[in-house]
């Protein structure tokens, strides 16, 4: 039988999964990051182990970054310049295509979750663009144009914009070592345990924080909508779990837009527009067997 | 002879062109947008008489906004809200398709604009996104992604993004009547007038307007970076006619990415990467034409 690999790389924890579908999953495996030699061997024994009586086709990989997505370039499927110790120029690509002699597809690992919510929910099929933004340790962007994932010079680095920042109202100087006070800056799980002085988990719902959090993420969804002019927003990601939150977003976004974008996806079904992730916590690996399918085609 | 036609529907003028490509521009005409009844037939005369001796294939809009552009919709084809008098709710497809009886293609015109720059300058077919950007009495955005231009729920409105604004160096508070100091409300033609009580033209070059306008232009540039990851940026309009305003904006962007972004177009080629129209004031007439061919195939 023919099957699919697809993994998701991430700075804490890899996810490998065998399978061709949501539905038909052979074999999954969840474990963490450590080394580059370490990770990628595992995952590579997980393949060889998992894959034994089948045909395994080609892998996808969604990898957290910078990655360089460009075919052409001698670094292509790298890990580029990550301050994750040990991982800045990883060969990822090159290292599991020469032990497991498959094809590889290889992009972020918010554009696989994008692509995998893309593929794998006929309800989302036809909504283009459709973007994925994963707010947790780090804000990204993955996002579907077209009917293909957004690349680019680099790739989308969205959590790096610039948002209004009423400093009467919250005098926290952000801590983003680039740009201090960008989205990522104010609004990642790191930056909420800084202002508060304590994990975000431990706040309690009605803690003010969580107002403040959705004024940033609705200010940085508001700005999206502008850009893109989505039909779907998956919100991803740790800080997303918190209870209440993506409600407060959407209320959030509606008041900022205030009117101006005549559409009843903003005006009326915002929970149509702005959705948690269909797939739950497998969108990444699952959206990396999408890609390892289209690559084999 | 087969032919193509191409209007740049503007709020102020329209431009008609009748041709193949922007060497090969049979006719050209500008007049004043007044009434539809009397605008569009000015249109359609022009290309009844302009054509005639050739065969007139298709037509290209790129038309002032909000517009549907939703194939499958009633009202597709239709300028829709806009607060210009006599011309909400028209259809602009519809009028010219029955007077002409050639299909018609429709999109914004900042979309035609990043087009005609994608399609007809060899040096910007491989740039993919292209973004168009116009700064002048309004402020919008066209984007080529993935080879076709952005639709998606609506069309890009990136003019209306919410951006950083210190009222203590800048206590304007914006001239948005749906936002006050978005993007547009803060650096658009008539938010410049009315900060500094003289119009833009007679601000000497030396004028801190110009240093404030840089930087707003600049954080919204920044935004759509990290956001599209674009290979190419286009920077039209109006306001963008002013002397060094486009280098003050490069540096500014330089300084807001402050290093995050390591690609040589960034940190420096910037003048590769954010340019001024390759077709001048021509970039949305002769991507509507563009436009025309496109649909004719």
């Amino acid at each position: 039988m023919k099957i699919y690999g697809g993994i998701e790389a991430g700075g804490t924890k890899f996810v490998c999964m065998l399978g061709t579908d949501p539905d038909h999953v052979l074999a999954e495996e969840r474990f963490p990051t450590t080394t580059p030699a370490e990770t990628l061997g595992r995952a590579i024994e997980f393949f060889q182990r998992a894959a034994q009586g089948h045909k395994l086709i080609a892998i996808g990989i969604g990898s957290f970054g910078p990655v360089d997505l460009h075919a052409e370039s001698p670094t292509y499927g790298y890990i580029t310049t990550t301050p994750k110790p040990g991982w800045a120029q990883t060969d990822l690509c090159g290292m599991l295509h020469q032990a497991l002699q498959v094809p590889i597809a290889f992009d972020t690992d918010v554009n696989a979750a994008a692509f995998g919510e893309h593929t794998w929910l006929p309800e989302n099929r036809a909504l283009d663009p459709l973007l994925y933004l994963t707010v947790g340790t780090g804000i990204g962007l993955g996002a579907i144009v077209n009917g293909q994932p957004l690349h680019g010079l680099l790739h989308p680095e969205a959590g790096h914009m610039l948002l209004p920042h009423d400093r009467t109202v919250d005098p926290f100087e952000g801590d983003c070592p680039f740009h201090g006070d960008c989205w990522e800056g104010l609004a990642s799980g790191p930056a909420v345990e800084k202002r508060w002085n304590r994990r975000g988990e431990t706040l309690p719902p009605d803690h003010p924080a969580w107002q403040l959090e959705a004024r940033y993420i609705a200010y940085a969804v508001a700005n999206l909508i502008y850009a893109f002019s989505p039909q779907r927003i998956v919100l991803g990601g740790g800080v997303m779990q918190q209870a209440g939150l993506l409600d407060r977003v959407r209320h959030e976004v509606q008041r900022i837009i205030n009117g101006y974008l005549q559409s009843d996806r903003i005006t009326r079904d915002i929970d149509q527009l702005i959705v948690a992730p269909g797939l739950g916590n497998r969108s990444g690996v699952l959206g990396a067997i999408a890609l390892a399918i289209q690559t084999a085609r």
